[in-house]
C-alpha cells in the first residue's frame, strides 16, 4: 500500500470547501467586524442558530435546488434508523423562522436580528458556487404589519456595507411579487406561484425558453405570455416605470399594490447615488415564500457574476409554522462569494500575515523574564506583542518580523540602565523608547 | 395526519445542540471579542478551517470516543458511493494540522494561530457535553524545536483570558507525557501509550479499576501497579513534588527530562495567584499525539464539572502527515461549556436584548424623513441607533425600548426649530440634546 498516496490525499483542497492563509482571514475577519459594526449600528440584535435542522424543516421550504447535506453518526448503532434525521441548513432564513416560532414568547416584537454563519449546500461548485459559504443576514418580524419603510431600510443598509467594504459600486435590482402576481392575476392566470417560478429562469433560459415553458407547463396563450415577457423588460430607476405598466393595460388590485410598494420604496431611496437601485421587473426570486419587494444586488464591476446579495418581504413564512401572522422581511450578503471574487480579481491586499503590532526582539545572553516583562508591558498597554520566544541570530528574528509584515520590532538596553530602541520595520528609522509610553 | 404534531416537532430544541436568546448571544459575542483580543494581543493569528474533513484523517488520530458526524448530499445520485467521504471536525487541532501540512510553504515559522470555531461530536448529550460547541484555540507549530518558554505561556493565556471572561477562580493541572512514558520505560514496561490510555480513565474508574485493566491488558506485575498508582497521587505547587517521585525509585533519562520540563514550567507560572497551577502526576490527557507538557484546566467555583480546557505539546503530530519534523504545543478553551455552566449558574446578568443605544421615537403625525434623519445624523457618530418605523401611540414606542432594554430614548422637536430631548431610561431624567454633539 501507498501510503505517500493517502498523505497527499488528505492534505487536498476540498473542492467547494475554501480555506484562506492567515493574510486573507484577517481581512475577511475585519469584514465581518465591518458588517456587524453596521447591523449594530441600525439597532439589529445578534443570534446564532445550530447548524443543523430537522430535513423536514429544510425540505418543506420549497428550495429544492439547494442540495442538502444530512449528517449522520458515523459509529450509528446496529438499531439506529439509517434515515437522516437532521441535516445542515442552507440558508439562514429557515432557521430564523425556527427560531421566532420556538421561543415567540421571549422576543421582544418588532424583532430585529442579524445572523452572521456559515451555510452548506452541496451543490457543484463553479465559479462563486461554494459548498461552505458565509451568510450575513438581517431580518426583522413582527407581530403586526411591518411598516413599507422596512422595504427600504433592508437594501440601503446593504449598500451602506458593501460600500464600506470597498467592492466597488453594486447594483441593487427591486421588484415587488405583488406586481407579478396581480399581474397576472390580471391576465386571469390562477396559478401564479408557478408563472413565477418559471419567470425566474429568465437569466438561465432567456425569454424564448420562459415563453416556452409558460406555454406548455401552465398552457397559457401566446397573448398571455407575450404580456408577461413585456412586464419583464421593463425597468428603471424613477415613477416612470409605473407609467409604462399602465401601458400593457393589464389591471387588478394586488397589481396596484404592488406598484404602489415598489414606488415607495423606490422614493426613499433616491438619496442614494444614481444607478445604485433599479426597478426591475424581471426579477423574481426563486424563493417560494416572498410575498413583496424583492431584492437582488450584482457588483457592478462584474456584471457577469452572480447575485451577492438578495432578500425580500415574506408576510407568511414565520407565521406559518405556528398558525398566526408574523410578517417579515430580510436580505442576505453573500459574504464568501464576494471576498472569493474580490481575492481572485486581485482587489485584496493583504499585507500582514499576523496581528501583532510589535516583535519583542531576544538579546543574545538575555534574561527570558526581562524580555517577557517588557512585551507584558506594551500588552497591557492594549498592543499586540510578540516576544521572540529564543535567543538567536538578529537577522532571523528580524527576517520573521519581516516575513509576517510586523511593522515594529523592540531591542532591549544593551546594557542595564540603557534604552529600549524601537525599529519602524517600514522605513528602517529607529529611536528610542519607552516600554510604559511608546505609541505606533 | 395530524398537522399539529408535526410543526411542534419542528420548533423543538435539539439536544447537545445549543442556542442563545439574543441577549445571552450578545454576552457570548462579548467572549468571544475578549478572547480574540487576548489571543491577538500574544501575537496569534487567525485562521478558520473549512468545517469538514475527510473520514480517514479524522479517524486516524486514535480519539475514538469522540463519535463523528459524516455528512452526505441528501439527494445524492443513484450511482453515488453511500460510503461517506467527508465528517464535521471534532476538534480544531486535527484540521489545524492538515491546514499547516498542505500550506507549508505559505506559511512563516514559528507559525502561532488562534482559531475560534464550531465542532461536533455525537456523543451522548449530559451536563457540559454538547453534540455542537465553540472552541477557542491556539497552537504554535515550528519546523526547529519550540522552545519550553512556550509550554508556560500556553496555560498562562488560558488562565488570563478565564480571568478576563470573569468565570472565577481556575485551576490548571499540569503533568509532562515524557514524565508517565519515562516512569514506565523505567518499569520496564514496553507499551507506555496503553499504560498512559488506561492510565487517563483515573476519574472515571478510579484507581481500583485502573489498576484491574493494567493487570488484565497490559498484564503488569502488582508491583508495577503499586508504582504507577503511587505516581498518580503527586501533586503539588512547587518543586518538591520532584523529591517525591524520586522517593520513589524509578529512573530513566526520558523521566529525568519530563521532570526538568514540568520544573521549568511551574517555575514560570510562580508569579500567578498560588494555586492557579498545580503540578499533578495524575493527568495523562486521552490524546494520542501528545509528547510533552499537558495541561487540564478546571473552574474553581464547580469541582465537579468536567474539564474546560486542555492542551499539550504535540512534536509529531503535524510533521507525521507530510515525512517531516514539526513540533506543536497548543491548548483549547471549550466556550459553550463554560458559557453553559454560567448560565446555568445564574452567574451571566444579560441586560440588553438589543445592541442599540437610542430608540428615536416616532412623534405623532411626524415626518419620516425627519426621523430618519436624526436617527442617521446620531449613527454617523458612532452610536447605534434605531428609529421606530411607525407612527404609534409614544406608550407603546417606550414599552419596547423598555423591554429590550434600550438605555435612551430621543424625541424630535414637538415643535419646527424647537429642541430634541433625551430620556435615559434608567433614572427617567430627560434633557435637551444635539443630535450632532450629544454623547451617552
Amino acid at each position: 500500500m501507498d501510503t505517500r498516496v493517502i498523505e497527499k490525499q488528505k492534505l487536498k483542497a476540498i473542492s467547494g470547501f475554501p480555506e484562506w492563509l492567515p493574510e486573507l482571514r484577517i481581512v475577511e475577519l475585519q469584514w465581518l467586524d465591518r458588517i456587524r459594526a453596521i447591523f449594530e449600528s441600525y439597532g439589529y440584535a445578534p443570534i446564532e442558530t445550530r447548524s443543523v435542522e430537522p430535513v423536514e424543516v429544510l425540505l418543506k421550504q420549497g428550495d429544492t435546488d439547494k442540495e442538502i447535506y444530512a449528517i449522520r453518526r458515523l459509529l450509528a448503532e446496529p438499531g439506529e434508523d439509517a434515515t437522516p434525521e437532521h441535516a445542515l441548513h442552507y440558508d439562514m432564513t429557515v432557521p430564523m423562522a425556527r427560531y421566532v416560532a420556538a421561543n415567540l414568547n421571549e422576543l421582544v416584537f418588532p424583532f430585529k436580528r442579524y445572523q452572521m454563519q456559515k451555510a452548506w449546500r452541496g451543490e457543484r461548485p463553479q465559479e462563486g458556487r461554494f459548498r461552505e459559504f458565509y451568510q450575513c443576514d438581517i431580518d426583522v418580524i413582527d407581530t403586526r404589519e411591518i411598516p413599507l419603510h422596512f422595504d427600504a431600510e433592508m437594501p440601503a443598509i446593504v449598500f451602506e456595507t458593501l460600500d464600506a467594504l470597498g467592492v466597488g459600486p453594486s447594483v441593487t435590482k427591486l421588484n415587488n411579487r405583488k406586481i407579478l402576481a396581480g399581474y397576472y392575476e390580471g391576465l386571469g392566470i390562477a396559478d401564479s406561484a408557478n408563472a413565477i417560478r418559471i419567470v425566474d429562469k429568465l437569466d438561465k433560459i432567456g425569454a424564448k425558453g420562459v415563453g416556452e415553458m409558460l406555454a406548455k407547463e401552465l398552457s397559457l396563450s401566446p397573448d398571455a405570455i407575450a404580456k408577461i415577457l413585456a412586464l419583464t423588460e421593463i425597468r428603471g430607476t424613477d415613477a416612470a416605470i409605473l407609467g409604462q405598466v399602465e401601458k400593457l393595460g393589464v389591471k387588478s388590485e394586488t397589481l396596484e399594490k404592488g406598484l404602489f410598494e415598489l414606488g415607495f420604496v423606490m422614493k426613499e431611496l433616491e438619496r442614494f447615488p444614481k444607478g445604485s437601485f433599479v426597478a426591475d421587473l424581471s426579477i423574481a426570486r426563486g424563493l417560494a415564500y416572498y410575498t413583496g419587494s424583492v431584492y437582488e444586488t450584482k457588483l457592478a464591476d462584474f456584471p457577469d457574476f452572480p447575485t451577492v446579495c438578495g432578500g425580500g418581504r415574506y408576510d407568511n413564512l414565520v407565521g406559518s409554522l405556528i398558525n398566526r401572522r408574523l410578517p417579515g422581511i430580510g436580505i442576505s450578503i453573500g459574504l464568501t462569494r464576494i471576498f472569493w471574487k474580490l481575492q481572485k480579481e486581485g482587489r485584496l491586499k493583504p499585507t500582514r500575515k499576523t496581528p501583532t503590532d510589535v516583535l519583542v526582539i531576544f538579546p543574545r545572553g538575555g534574561e527570558y523574564a526581562a524580555v517577557a516583562a517588557t512585551a507584558r508591558a506594551l500588552r497591557e498597554r492594549g498592543l499586540k506583542v510578540e516576544m521572540y520566544h529564543e535567543d538567536r541570530k538578529f537577522d532571523a528574528q528580524l527576517k520573521y518580523a519581516n516575513d509576517k509584515g510586523i511593522p515594529f520590532v523592540w531591542f532591549m538596553p544593551e546594557a542595564p540602565g540603557g534604552a529600549h530602541r524601537v525599529r519602524d520595520m517600514a522605513t528602517g528609522q529607529q529611536a528610542d523608547a519607552d516600554p510604559a509610553s511608546w505609541t505606533a
